[in-house]
């Protein structure tokens, strides 16, 4: 009895002590929020790399610049285990582009070539237009009436607040190259990928496979798209293209990352981040130098606290989201401790404010996120109880090998009007939503990293469907 | 006695006559307006013209095309005594443009020459930037300041629903040239003269007057405007400019015209219309094809009515608004019959609706311009007691010379976002705010026309002190 007495007792002193320590993690992820809330540092960051470095295209030399500018942001910030990791990785540089309508009259178009497309040749491609309002249209087409033509597809963009919009209407620009190039097609000019209706085209990769990519491909802006729609109503269409651009196979990038170290269990990493290279279009404020100002002003708040939480915060600058290829490196370079990555998260839909989080499957229960869906709660951010899946970009890779992810969902509402644009610039960035950004950033990642949360094992102890 | 009481009743039965005629138009005018809310003749006229003529700048083959359609479209209409009158205009071309940052970084700058800026030399212009926050700190500035360097004036302009904002920054781009080349000046940039934060630049002519520009001058989209602004705090900037361009001294423009043929005074005239040029950067959607399709669809519903009103309506597509000229010619054309023209409006702010009328000086008070104010009412427009003045666009030159001028006020809060720039586009165009417009249109000037105001003798007759 008295062993069960005092086994009890102790058990329950357990729990006070915990639940003290828990109510004190509170009040400092609550104090760390409402300081994010008027802090300027993401605002610095993001005003210097969109002002002082300006466009980052991987292998460009901005690019290189930028590296040197994050490693010593980090230094300036206090940041320790300050480490750049390089990866060989071909670039693309873009030479001059042109397109003009030739027939039914002449009138100059505005495009942007994709990603990573072929050139033409120096004289440009001429060709009669096969419009097609979709892909799916365009795929479904006899090949006889695509052969030796440039071919148009006009699919439109939905604006979503999650921008679910941009995976369906993005097929164009992925596959559109590929599978136009099969049926014969001489070059191929999409819509932009875009929610606005500005002249201002939108580049992006051409592919997300492994296919190659055989016809010069660009992006129209979207009023010229939805004329050649209207013209092509009435009569046939004559285009010329001229594309230039040029590929070094030997370039290389680079990950920069940095801690605020753990003071209880150094070894435990959580890795945040966003993205320093961009298009070359543009200032890449809104992609990616906001994700990288966010993550970076949420951990500078947390390192300037008395004393650091139990685990180390990582901060990734990563090196080529754009173009590909930051995701395997690192999962290379850290394929010796993964199980040592507590969970993973990355800020990369712009600068306008977080509404959702979604959290790994199986964790919404742990006290410490209880208490993180509470603190993240006044600024207007709900709980999505669908499990995160963050997808393909720079921490997919550590993702599908098994690394727990977390979503702090941005409103993207108008993400898709300037992202991979010249208009991709500082003007479009709203200090007061950048803030509430680090705010939630910043008291969800202390309360993770001062708890022992294990998302493993909380995952392999759910449901298998959880969710909705 | 008797006489007296004959007198009385038959001024009193003129009264009864002319109170059930005024009544009559009422309804009439009335009629017009509803039908006009619903009428697609305005979106076929805006489609047809910017889908299937394209950019119409002064001079070049797409303004010979418009000319024809022009010609075309009155007599498919049924509109009678068409009228080409040409004059002499020489017109100015666009070559390749371009403009790079090249200190303290190599970076691409959206540009757009201005209209009849002279080009560079083949190779372009680079020097070193002298930055001016707005146009009197230039004007202020030491020549010392300003000789041997490319000026770069960043005043922004301010969005406001009378577009007062225009003439405000407006100066930048009119004297702007002239100002910084007696200076010393070797080129001009100016920051957009839009309300956007787009990239897109603006264009628009150099001068209003005389002077003569004898740098290149070009428009920077804003982004680009705010970045040099940013970047001037921090060091010295270089850039480097190439815009190419050529004069026809020889070339024509013309003023197309046609009638809905009065009643009873067929020869006292009320002309309307939009102008049908525009410039060489987008398909001049705004500016000016909803003008012409307004004024033309407006005219067109009065003249489908079963009897014409008494008075003659003259629509006139202005064949040189963006480059001047048609103001002028018009005046030399019409100088003999100028007292024939008893009002002239211009439609020339875009498609968006109209929110106020103002009407010539004295005139309010008449039976007829009492039942326009009710009439437009409905349409959510409100009587501004400032009398109206057009100033300088096409009814400038009639207007100088005395003929009365009419303002139906567009709403121009989005319109600064668009002129002059490659996103003046259809489907900027929102059809129910263009319907509005002809709905206004239509019943104030069937108004006008089927009375016998007469504005001159009002205004005439008015307080020197009118409106507020």
């Amino acid at each position: 009895m008295l062993m069960i007495r005092s086994l009890l007792t102790a058990v329950a002193a357990s729990a006070l002590l915990v639940g003290a320590a828990q109510a004190q993690d509170v009040k400092i992820a609550e104090a760390l929020r409402d300081k994010a809330l008027t802090d300027r540092l993401a605002w610095d960051i993001t005003e210097d790399l969109t002002t002082n470095i300006g466009p980052r295209l991987v292998g460009s030399p901005g690019m290189e610049r930028a590296k040197d500018w994050g490693v010593a942001r980090f230094k300036a910030l206090g940041f320790t285990n300050i480490k750049v990791d390089q990866f060989a990785k071909p670039s693309w540089t873009r030479g001059e582009e042109s397109a003009e309508l030739v027939a039914p009259y002449p009138m100059k178009l505005s495009i942007v070539g994709l990603g990573r497309t072929i050139p033409t040749p120096a004289e440009g491609v001429e060709a009669e237009v096969a419009l097609f309002t979709t892909y799916a249209e365009m795929v479904a087409a006899p090949a006889s009436a695509i052969k030796g033509k440039i071919v148009v597809i006009t699919q439109p963009m939905v604006r979503a607040q999650d921008g679910a919009g941009y995976g369906v209407a993005g097929i164009s620009r992925r596959a559109g190259p590929v599978e136009a190039a099969k049926r014969g097609a001489v070059a191929l000019l999409i819509r932009s990928v875009s929610t606005s209706s500005s002249t201002v085209p939108h580049t992006g990769v051409t592919t997300n496979g492994a296919d190659v990519v055989t016809i010069p491909a660009a992006a129209l802006g979207v009023p010229e798209a939805e004329q050649l729609e209207r013209l092509a109503k009435k009569g046939p269409l004559r285009i010329k293209l001229k594309l230039a651009s040029s590929l070094d196979a030997g370039d290389v990038a680079w990950n920069i990352s940095a801690d605020i170290k753990g003071s209880e269990k150094p070894d435990e990493v959580i890795v945040i981040g966003g993205h320093l290279d961009s298009w070359d279009v543009g200032t890449g404020a809104f992609d990616d130098a906001a994700g990288i100002a966010i993550t970076t002003a949420a951990a500078k708040l947390i390192g300037e606290l008395p004393k650091h939480p139990k685990r180390t915060i990582r901060v990734v600058m990563w090196g080529s989201e754009e173009s590909g290829g930051s995701s395997d490196a690192f999962l290379a370079a850290n394929k010796s401790n993964l199980e040592k990555l507590v969970l993973a998260g990355e800020s990369d839909t712009g600068a306008d404010r977080i509404y959702s989080l979604q959290l790994p499957r199986g964790s919404e229960g742990h006290p410490a996120m209880k208490a993180a869906i509470r603190t993240l709660s006044p600024l207007k951010i709900y709980f999505d109880r669908n499990p995160a899946a963050h997808g393909g970009a720079d921490i997919g890779g550590i993702e599908g090998a098994g690394v727990p992810v977390v979503n702090l969902n941005q409103d993207a509402s108008r993400y898709f009007d300037y992202h991979h644009t010249a208009d991709d610039t500082l003007d479009k960035v709203d200090p007061i939503q950048l803030a509430q950004n680090v705010a939630a950033w910043t008291s969800f990642i202390y309360l993770v990293a001062d708890s022992d949360i294990d998302f493993r094992a909380l995952s392999a102890a759910a449901p298998a469907q959880a969710g909705h």
